[in-house]
């Protein structure tokens, strides 16, 4: 048997065009790109304003089952359908999410897709990319220390500091982080309060920045970002502190979108990446609203699966950007679907048709959830080495007795080639079905109307249940006149349920949420469920022992 | 009277050349070259090969008497000396350290210069750049986050959580973070231990970024850093945590050398910004080294004044990068030296000949200890307008009665035409003087001696005392093998001695050293007199109040 090459090396081996040259296919004037390097650039707002009056592309996002140990493979999908939609002569754009550097030095890799559907540079794209990540760190810290600032120097707007809601954010893993208590040494060093770091991803100024449609609305959103409450209780904003033009300073490259490509030269816009828990999950409005600009299909995808990221870039993305999808592919494995049907990892290579069967009610939930929103949909089954035929073949009959739009993806192995058959079906039905894209809920309902509208629609529950503590918050947010946002709901990736461990399609369980908060600038209510993690660990292993720098210069221990 | 234009005024205005343009100019290939938009660039380090065999530029060092609020322009005549020497004809390259983003947030303004002497885009070199000081930050928080995993995970090297000396970085001016507790919160959030914060630049990583001259230095050198004691007293270091590669990784890009250009489009590397209290206060030797082969001047700086960061240029930089300076130029101002000779900030402008003559004693000083160095120098008057001719005599005389070369710099007014005589002094200098560069001391003395022989001969002091804790890390940096490091003085900026009240140029005075460190991987022992801030607090009105972006896209209240 051959080598076969892994990621970093298909990666590295990739004959890419300047960034440049890819923008100018593109139609982009000279003025409006800034290089960073010879393969990224930087891409003007100006450019959206020029091409105002132009049609816009179709928009299709790509979502997924719920995630399993097994990998569902969404990004090389996402890649692999743009680079399939290019491979059959029409002009498609990809728009992704940028990778944390703290799960990248942890376990994770990168999140550039896999095999011969990559986005390229990769290493580039994995570290510090055009350091967007970066200036938002900067800004979220800014505003922390300006805030410190301001109660050591007599606290005049009364801010409590039992009460500061707004924390630190470091793009890393560090446990350690999480909770710290600051300001110790006496009176020199600050005011002692209780603090912590999450990820920079789930920084609200990540959502922020993945929200905004403009360097106005980006200034609009900042000041609104509560800081915490004063000493009557009264919610004490980034207006109030007067910084929000020094922190959309700190931001005004970051909201440039980036150009890079995938393996084949298909463009690929890759912009933010606010996690898909505690915020919405997807890449930047502006980033999805140029790429439909510049192409005639958008292949975009939502983090986890279509009960989170898909849920939300439909429920608060289209709102926020007044964007108007104009398909689903939903992403499944043979794999994965074992493990819904009760498979462990280690046995999945075995054909198991039984547990397969029993998996596919999560497939069928999600699709159940799509049709909610009035999107036509396509199945596409990314496939892995060890499937067998009896396997896919079950699957698509599923589909196929269902009436479920059901194609073989096989891009990782061969590229946009292996995605021919998804690409026409994709454009096919676009063309042939009726959209009826409908919000699932109005805006004007009650918070813990949205929520349950969500958890009894999307998650198969029989109702939410709120802890005393967020029924008291839910009170709160009424008080403080945000009951007409979105809701984004923090839940675990694994489960249809809050419980990670229920697999499948559960059933006969209720929500529990257990806090609520206002996201003010992100422009949405986030309800908390389970436990969810704003910081993660590094595991026994951390990907870091095994990186290094080769003696060309190049990326070792990355994938 | 018209308008005087700000500095951000005059550098929004200046016409830019493309740094592709800049580095064509230079000879570079374009392979060579990674643009950063139109106006950045980052160099390859393959320059540095390819020009091997070239002959190397002649080294100008800047430095100045000990720094005042009054302000010395020690980046402005750096700047205006390099166009001046284009302006008369030569080929002149300028490098210079990269601004850290926190003291732009509070007071500082940036390091970019002034007036009619500026590097540009002095927006971008202000906020963040081409990333590498966030690159730093990353690097070093990475460790951090790898050390308490390892702790947390079992801490097979047996590591002591309270005598762990690696902390956390953070690129801002943030009080609240100086002395925390972290890893509170119960077992799964890590070991609980006190660390804190110092401001990016303070980190041994960016001392030892600037210090490295390739990318398997920086390597070797990120292995000998020390991250803390085991339960045996002995040092543990990167090296054993096996982490010296991923360090690397993050680092690779942030080793290039930034180019950009003056506002006369004299080339600019702007590359590393340590501490020069902490740390040695010098841009990174491979930008000293790539303009060298790219110019035939080269003009640098060193932080502060010549007893702080010349000393540590020509005692540490000079060895880690085997540069050998030609002339060191003494920048003063007439107020600076009245503020030394006792006139309060607000008196400035009146004309004070006597507390001139008083004050004219600390570049006396300075002088003699350039002499020690066996270094050609030359005085650089910065003009400011306030200055009377005959307090400009006043110094004139001083110098031409000591025989010290003089030169009236109007490069803040006129750019490089107003320092065409500077420019011309200093090139005659390296031609006629001689030149016996000599280092202070032999690595080969023990610690103590080394101090003392700095304390003495370039401050003046009639001696040093250690504390009782310093003599206990004396006899411990010895049993480690780290006596034949050179030293790194943290000293008050403000005076000659140890106490910052002290201008002019006090005399019998001791210095104190409090406490002695190791920084292992940078390549020298950092001794501490008296209280040495390694992260700064904000001030009462934050710079970061007056910035935001223009309707047009550009900075407002950067300076």
């Amino acid at each position: 048997m051959s080598h076969v090459p892994s990621d970093i090396e298909i990666a590295q081996e990739a004959k890419m065009k300047k960034a440049l040259e890819i923008a100018e296919d593109l139609g982009i004037e000279e003025a409006d790109i800034e290089p960073y390097g010879h393969y990224k650039a930087k891409l003007s707002l100006d450019i959206l304003e020029k091409k105002e009056r132009d049609k816009d592309g179709k928009i299709i996002l790509v979502t997924a089952i719920n995630p399993t140990p097994a990998g569902e493979g969404k990004s090389t999908v996402t890649v692999g359908l743009g680079q399939a939609l290019n491979y059959t002569g029409r002009k498609a754009v990809v728009a992704l999410r940028e990778p944390s550097l703290g799960p990248t030095m942890g376990m994770k890799g990168g999140a550039c897709g896999g095999g011969f559907s990559q986005v390229v540079p990769m290493e580039d794209i994995n570290l510090h990319f055009t350091g967007d990540i970066h200036a938002i760190t900067t800004a979220h810290n800014a505003l922390t220390a300006l805030i410190d600032n301001h109660i050591h120097r007599g606290n005049e707007l009364n801010l409590d500091v039992r009460k500061l809601t707004w924390k630190r954010v470091m793009d890393m893993n560090d446990r350690s982080l999480r909770h710290i208590v600051a300001g110790l040494g006496g009176p020199l060093q600050g005011v002692p309060h209780e603090s912590g770091f999450d990820i920079t991803v789930a920084s609200e100024i990540m959502a922020i920045l993945c929200l905004s449609d403009s360097i106005d609305d980006l200034r609009k959103r900042l000041k609104k970002i509560v800081i915490g409450y004063d000493f009557s209780d009264h919610p004490v904003t980034v207006a109030d502190l007067k910084v929000e033009g020094a922190l959309t300073l700190l931001l005004k490259d970051a909201l440039k979108p980036n150009l890079v490509q995938t393996l084949e030269n298909t463009p690929a816009l890759i912009h933010g990446g606010p996690f898909a828990n505690i915020a919405h999950g997807c890449n930047s409005v502006l980033a999805t609203k140029m790429a439909a600009k510049l192409g005639d299909y958008v292949v975009t995808e939502a983090g986890f699966g279509a009960d989170l990221g898909a849920e939300k870039f439909l429920n608060i993305k289209t709102r926020a950007g007044k964007i108007k999808p104009s398909l689903v592919v939903v992403v499944a494995t043979i794999r994965a679907l074992k493990m819904h049907g009760g498979v462990p990892k280690d046995e999945l290579k075995e054909e198991n048709i039984d547990a397969m069967k029993k998996g596919l009610a999560n497939l069928e939930k999600h699709i159940e959830s799509i049709k909610t929103f009035g999107l036509p949909h396509v199945v596409a089954i990314n496939k892995f080495v060890h499937d067998t035929e009896a396997e896919i073949a079950t699957l698509t009959d599923f589909c196929n007795s269902k009436g479920i739009n059901v194609e073989l993806a096989e891009v990782w192995e061969k590229g946009g080639a292996g995605g021919k058959q998804l690409a026409d079906k994709v454009v096919n039905v676009i063309e042939e079905e009726q959209n009826n894209f409908r919000h699932l809920y109005d805006l004007e309902t009650a918070p813990e109307e949205k929520i349950n509208t969500i958890a009894k629609n999307i998650y198969g529950a029989q109702g939410v249940d709120f802890s005393a503590q967020a029924a008291k918050q839910l009170e709160q947010l009424k008080k403080h006149g945000w009951s007409s946002l979105p809701v984004c709901m923090a839940k675990t990736q694994y489960s249809l349920s809050d419980d990670p461990v229920k697999v499948g399609r559960p059933s006969n369980f209720r929500i529990t949420v257990r806090e609520l908060k206002v996201s003010a600038g992100a422009g949405f209510i986030v309800a908390l469920t389970g436990n969810v993690m704003t910081m993660p660990g590094l595991p026994k292993h951390p990907g870091a022992l095994d990186m290094d720098v080769s003696s060309e210069g190049k990326a070792v221990g990355l994938f």
